[in-house]
């Protein structure tokens, strides 16, 4: 009886490049009032139209490399001549509300979340073959077939840590695979290990 | 892409007496079809109307001696001069067809399939506040205040048990409360360790 929970949770949407992660993302935001996305830095410049602490933060290199100094990133990456990362103190704040904060994040980043944050909800997207997930890789039309073999290999090789989340939702749908996470969320925020006593 | 869930899950549905165990149950069975419920077997008589394999099966109290001896109950209790206890078998067959098998059953109860299921999904209702269980079980008309003293105590005992359990629902209203127990149904079918590579 005297239990609760004030906290909301850290949740890791991962999964090959092309599955669906960013669909199913925006999909869960404007359903639910609860969540909120997280916020990346870059490096990079703005873009025409892109806002500071809106689409990105925008660091300057310095001030970036510094952060990675002080650990003050969930994960980073270098691609190409920027950077980018997630910043813990937005996530942190987010977490205090009470909302669950969700990471849009590919596999590599995920990996190093679970070193840092091995408490989060991490959830695996997958897409429902093989063959639907060339598929939408062809669709966007930016790939040859070498391109796409390569890329292909790369999912094969990222199914390989799947056994480190700890859910798999296949997006056949994007109303059934939302529909699943909002249940993963509902579900973790009953879980016993996460409550407090109070 | 290459995982699928084929067998369902066991659902342990536990908390004090008079926290609602019943009418949540009854709530899930009739609004989803992927979910039965145990049936029990017990030494008593059955009653008018009751068939055995529909409420109970009824077996002879040799019969139950011989299944505990051969450890074919998920756990079993005598309560006077009878017997009741959850066969391995119908549970076995419910999860055989991919269904869901919930065992509604009291702290006791819960804690000896623990000891046999530790994958079991182990659900702990709680009652809103103190004041809400009395009241609930006041209102059953059949206890007398030292009745319900003895079994605020033993409320209060089981709630120390909590922390054996993997969820935590509040029993608020029955409408929130089977949605939530259906969101961890949902959740834990895409459970990675749940999965089979296939």
């Amino acid at each position: 009886m005297n239990v609760q929970k004030s906290k909301g949770n850290l949740v890791i949407i991962s999964g090959p490049s092309g599955v669906g992660k960013g669909t199913i993302c925006r999909a869960l935001l404007a359903k639910y009032g609860d969540i909120e996305l997280s916020i990346s830095a870059t490096t990079r410049k703005a873009r025409v139209g892109e806002r500071d602490g809106q689409e990105y933060f925008f660091y300057p290199r310095e001030k970036f490399l510094d952060l990675v100094q002080k650990e003050a990133f969930l994960e980073w990456a270098q691609v190409f001549d920027n950077y980018y990362g997630t910043p813990c103190t937005y996530v942190q704040e987010v977490l205090a509300q009470g909302k669950d904060c969700i990471l849009e994040i590919d596999v590599q980043g995920a990996m190093q979340v679970k070193q840092k944050r091995p408490d989060g909800v991490f959830v695996f997207l997958v897409p429902p073959s093989q063959e639907e997930l060339i598929r939408r890789i062809t669709c966007r039309g930016t790939e040859n077939t070498a391109e796409i073999q390569k890329r292909m290999n790369k999912v094969a090789e990222e199914m390989t840590r799947l056994k480190e989340y700890d859910y798999v939702v296949v997006n056949d749908s994007v109303e059934e695979a939302t529909a699943k996470i909002r249940a993963i969320l509902v579900a973790e925020r009953c879980r016993v290990s996460r409550w407090e006593a109070c």
